[in-house]
């Protein structure tokens, strides 16, 4: 096993909010920090310039999508996905689980590892632990993700526990099957809404030991409070001397939230999606662009926001392009958006390393329930 | 009448070809120049700082779309479109002739002028000449054109006589209908394919006066060879002392063909809406990206090319977005496209200021017979 790849700054005196950073073959990462969704190797709709101009540290992609097309053998030849896409800052890619899991019909999960048909083409595939990790190999990520098997909520406790225990016997031969290529594999705590079940799966990915530990199953349907409380207590089951790493999470309160948890990385589809869907995000709240309220609104979304679309345009503009169906209102929110996210990741780093994220996370929701916006 | 806006700065000694550049309201455009066209006050899937880095001196947008949608008051409101896209560089908006004839049975051209319904909702709608400098004063373009009525390809001599003669009152009701703003103002030459008639609406412009002279209703499918006839016949009857403009004109053989025949300003949508099908131009042909021969191919899409795409992109990774139907794959391929065809231009130039313009015209097909790609 190698040591840890995460290094604690500062740790918040008042509650589990941590300033860290975490280790890779591409780069080191601050944390907390919000990882933008590029699932088929291009965060839609903005280009890896874009991402760097905006500030992002660290992108995910999606093992499925790339393993159905192009193919991780195509891209490894082409001299992995960092030289494919572009982007030479780290990457971590999903492993797959949560898109099989997806499937449903399509799908079926066993003892050896998961049997689908392409969404593509409807082909057979299968996908056991191994091939995962030999995928995500293959495709020279810096932070690769065990296989797992996810469970839907709300779910019997028998299927918690089968899954839960699945989860664990492939998570032992994933960390089994990887070679010595420097690159990190996480291992996925998961156990559903049960917090015995979530320890007992903490402590099997203990035991085999991984380079950070993510939480799956959550913001899967449950209330937020149920999310925010198996997170909390998760989290202090794991190792606080590595990475933690909220799978699928969230909005902005959500990112706040478990940040005060102790939860130092993030990855979500709605800052992207919601972009292409017309919904901003700012300080002030959410901002629905096709509203008529915005037709003649000479001011940017968000007049605190420095980011190339509020510093060029005025949301009468970008209402205009969204009705319009223009291809620049994807790329134009969706910079506004991801720059939105990550810049509020930057805002708490900084305010865990001046002991101040309390009254921070205090800020950031009043600034919201002053707002006339959401 | 104002004076020309055109200063010629070198004519080729062995074709009609010619160097010169036109000034207007936001700067300087050096000739032969393209257009790239942004019909709904954004060229498709880029962005003005891309357009920028492209080298694009001049875009073009639509008056009878930005008419509709969202309405030239409320783009004067807020600044004129200039402030409101976010592009400080000249601008040409084309009447909206061409958009309201293709409307077919939902339009109606009387002597007064066209009456029509919106694409968008129906509703019932007038544009007379008068009114198209109007909405395109309000827009705050740099370069107006006079409302027109095209002819069908093929089309009859009466009919063609008709809409010829119409076009010519019209222009000379939008010259008169123009305030003094120092926005220039191009009238159109129809005639179809008859040289008499072309000679006749010639004449009638020259009569009027305008700031420069474009050739309509070319392009709409009649052989190439004709068009090219008809364009060199009509560009040596008007003013050599003006811009002469090609409306809606093309391929890069059609560039090439109507520079050596006298022409200085060319817009088509072809470099930006086969970018979004997949299809690149490069100076060895044409490239259809998704064809399975490019699906490992770690090359650029041209090795000559210095574009972003080209210097940062595989084909194989092209093909990939394609594929996967990636708002990106728009963005590189247009990005591609719109250098291609600009980069042209700015060969084009030199090649006139050396007095080699005929040579690079030999070169530039033999390139392509040379060529696998197309």
């Amino acid at each position: 096993m190698s040591s840890s790849p995460f290094t604690l700054h500062r740790r918040s005196t008042k509650s589990a909010a941590r300033r860290g950073e975490v280790s890779t073959l591409h780069g080191v990462i601050q944390t907390p920090v919000f990882m933008p969704v590029g699932t088929q190797a291009t965060v839609k709709a903005v280009t890896p310039e874009d991402l760097k101009d905006i500030g992002a540290q660290i992108i995910l992609a999606n093992t499925y999508h790339l393993y159905i097309r192009p193919g991780h053998e195509l891209i490894q030849e082409l001299g992995g996905l960092h030289k494919f896409m572009n982007w030479e800052r780290p990457i971590l890619t999903d492993s797959g689980g949560f898109q099989i899991y997806s499937l449903k019909d399509l799908a079926k999960i066993t003892e050896e590892g998961a049997a689908f048909k392409s969404h593509l083409d409807g082909s057979s595939l299968f996908l056991s632990p191994e091939d995962a990790v030999e995928v995500q190999e293959a495709l020279g990520t810096d932070i690769m993700m065990c296989l797992d098997t996810c469970i839907p909520y709300p779910a019997d406790r028998e299927e918690t526990i089968a899954a839960t225990e699945l989860t664990g016997r492939w998570a032992r031969r994933s960390r089994g099957a990887q070679k010595d290529t420097g690159q990190l594999l996480f291992g996925i705590v998961q156990g559903g809404m049960h917090l015995d079940l979530r320890k007992q799966a903490a402590e099997e990915l203990i035991d085999i030991g991984f380079d950070g530990y993510a939480l799956g199953g959550l913001s899967v349907g449950e209330p937020n409070e149920l999310m925010y409380d198996i997170t909390e207590q998760t989290a202090t089951l794991l190792p606080q001397d590595y990475p933690i790493y909220l799978m699928g999470v969230g909005t902005p309160e959500d990112l706040v939230e478990s940040v005060y948890r102790g939860v130092d990385m993030f990855d979500c589809v709605m800052p992207t999606r919601n972009a292409r869907n017309g919904m901003l995000f700012t300080s002030e709240g959410r901002v629905v662009i096709k509203n008529a309220q915005y037709q003649k609104d000479s001011r940017p979304v968000d007049e605190t926001c420095d980011c190339y679309t509020c510093r060029n345009y005025s949301r009468a503009y970008l209402r205009h392009l969204y009705m319009a169906r223009e291809i620049l209102s994807s790329h134009l929110n969706t910079v506004h958006n991801l720059h939105y996210f990550v810049n509020l990741m930057k805002e708490i780093r900084t305010a865990i390393e001046e002991d101040r994220f309390e009254v921070f996370r205090q800020d950031f929701y009043s600034k919201r329930e002053k707002s006339e916006i959401s």
